[in-house]
């Protein structure tokens, strides 16, 4: 959509403080998406709201019920980072409200992937009249809720990929130790980041070498479900990774797992699913499809060179957090990816840089593949 | 020395300033360090000055002859960020001019590691009751003229290393395609960091494989001497190396270097050091210590695979420059650095993250290794 159309300069400023409040709902209202609505007369800010709990009242209620003088909505505008719903969900209806509410101007962020809503709730609003703006800081508002806009339009989760690697691209010396390549700061961001995703994915030579626990220690937060991708049911059921820390979910070769690991693992209330298999390992795609079933929204993957390498290779990667810590370790050491069969610099996986953080005395490079 | 001793709140301001004025003579003033000079009475700057050409006056006097009522200089502090001068050199004693003046105070940034200097024009100072402070912004003072200072006190070049990388850590494909990995802007900013050293370094597979010029052509500055570690004059001379458009010093080693290689190369006005050896290649010890005699302050290594990692492991290496391109090339590509023998992660090369900064779609890390 072109964001000029009807676009008032003072938007852009409302629209941001819409994405500030829906924010406030980042951990609590996962699988539903964040959103925050803001409503103005006559350049005043009469009302403000956010949804704040899965199953709870949306954005745009909140807000109107949040204004004094409801006379006022009949010259108002209401800004809202994601486009209002027009279906029956948990909650009726945010495009009948605003008509009934006789709100003159809409103005949105983004439209809503939800195949129940995908521009209905905009058109709602037009047949009754309503002036909509779409598209007002519509990357920022894209980005807010990238999983639930992932999961929705790919019918998969947001994968994101966290590597912990040197200066020069290593994740452990050539004996193979790892512990530790960052600092104490890095791991804490680490932590929170796992609160902020669905689930957390591990192969099993990273469960294996660092008996990784997978869990958010360092913040508080909700315990993100723990994937552990093991093929042969390598990883021995007293490890870490199967403690009682949070709920672990193993996927396994059909053909390959042993049924009595299988009954071990269950018996300690580790949920097995086994799955077929791509080029001699798990099929990657058949993973990210049963977590979608599992309405799991978002993974982040915390790979090593093996798996870090299928990730790439399976183009499912949708971000990358890369940890720097300021070492060498030379090519001696173990590659933060494995071989990715780039012959010519154009055939490299290019990503744009979004942001760069320190950390301690680490660095936090985020990125997007570049499709 | 103990930075608080006589310091007064206003006296880091007037040495930033002196900072400021130092650096506008980088690029003119080598092999004499940048220094500046600023000279207040009663809370108000009434002189200024900066070295600004190498043989021409120090930053001292010029400051002092910038003053319109000489008579104030009798209630004034001098600020400078190295300690002046106690010799004869190509100008007359700046102690002694400062004394002569009768200024009162005078702050320093830094001590001169000058063997002829070196704590002298302090003494000198203190000798005649000038109130002298040393310490402020110190490391500011020693960073700023880092390239003089380490010439001085350990007796050979300032050596930094660059490298240009992709994020996993890669300089080339598996089949050794390197160009370009990094961007314009990235390239142009190279141009500059060849422009601020005495000396540009590469070896023969640098030079063969991407016929490296080694000159500064993306920005207007001095060309820096090109230096060509060859040792057996693998690299043809008609390679743009050895192009007219500046100085090129090649090394080679005494045993191997054929002698019809080093004439033709002669022909062409290159000059060439035979050199010894160390683990089979040229010993980087004699050709820092060579560049040192012929009064290089400063060189910059382009390093390759083998050669940054030579660097590294010499314990050479003052100051890293690692340009990181949004790119993955996986575990086929040319690693940035070769086998450092790091077994446990405590035996890592340990650097420091000082700066971060984007260049176009790359990021420069700028880091120091940690002694």
């Amino acid at each position: 959509m072109n964001p000029n159309v009807g676009m008032r300069p003072e938007d852009e400023g409302h629209m941001r403080r819409c994405l500030e409040l829906a924010e406030r709902g980042a951990g609590s209202v996962s699988p539903n998406p964040m959103v925050g609505s803001v409503i103005v007369h006559d350049g005043r800010v009469i009302g403000e709201g956010w949804h704040q709990k899965y199953g709870g009242p949306h954005a745009e209620p909140h807000a109107i019920a949040s204004v004094e003088d409801e006379a006022l909505l009949r010259q108002s505008t209401l800004y809202v980072n994601l486009e209002p719903c027009s279906h029956h969900g948990k909650t009726p209806p945010c495009a009948d409200l605003i008509v009934e509410k006789c709100i003159p101007r809409v103005v949105v962020g983004c439209l809503d992937p939800h195949k129940k809503v995908a521009g209905k709730g905009i058109a709602r609003l037009r047949e009754a009249g309503v002036e909509v703006t779409v598209g007002v800081l519509e990357a920022e508002s894209e980005r807010l809720n990238e999983a639930f806009m992932t999961s929705h339009r790919k019918g998969r989760p947001f994968v994101a990929l966290k590597t912990a690697q040197t200066l020069d691209g290593r994740i452990a010396t050539s004996l193979g130790a790892s512990k530790w390549i960052t600092g104490e700061a890095s791991r804490c961001e680490v932590h929170r980041l796992r609160c902020a995703y669905d689930a957390v994915l591990c192969g099993a030579s990273t469960a294996l070498a660092d008996d990784a626990e997978l869990t958010v220690r360092f913040c508080a937060g909700r315990q993100p479900l723990r994937v552990l991708l093991d093929p042969r049911l390598q990883v021995p059921h007293e490890f870490r990774i199967f403690n009682d820390a949070a709920k672990t979910l193993v996927f396994a070769l059909r053909d390959e797992a042993e049924p009595v690991l299988v009954s071990q693992l269950e018996a300690r209330g580790v949920e097995v699913v086994l799955i077929g298999q791509s080029e001699g390992t798990l099929d990657l795609a058949q993973v990210f499809a049963e977590l979608h079933r599992r309405r799991v929204l978002s993974v982040m993957v915390e790979g090593g060179s093996r798996l870090s390498a299928a990730m790439v290779r399976s183009g499912i990667v949708d971000k990358y957090y890369v940890f720097i810590a300021p070492k060498l370790f030379g090519d001696d050491g173990l590659p933060s990816f494995g071989p990715l069969d780039v012959i010519r610099p154009d055939m490299a996986t290019k990503l744009s840089f979004t942001r760069v953080e320190r950390f301690g005395e680490d660095l936090l490079v985020e990125a997007y593949p570049v499709r």
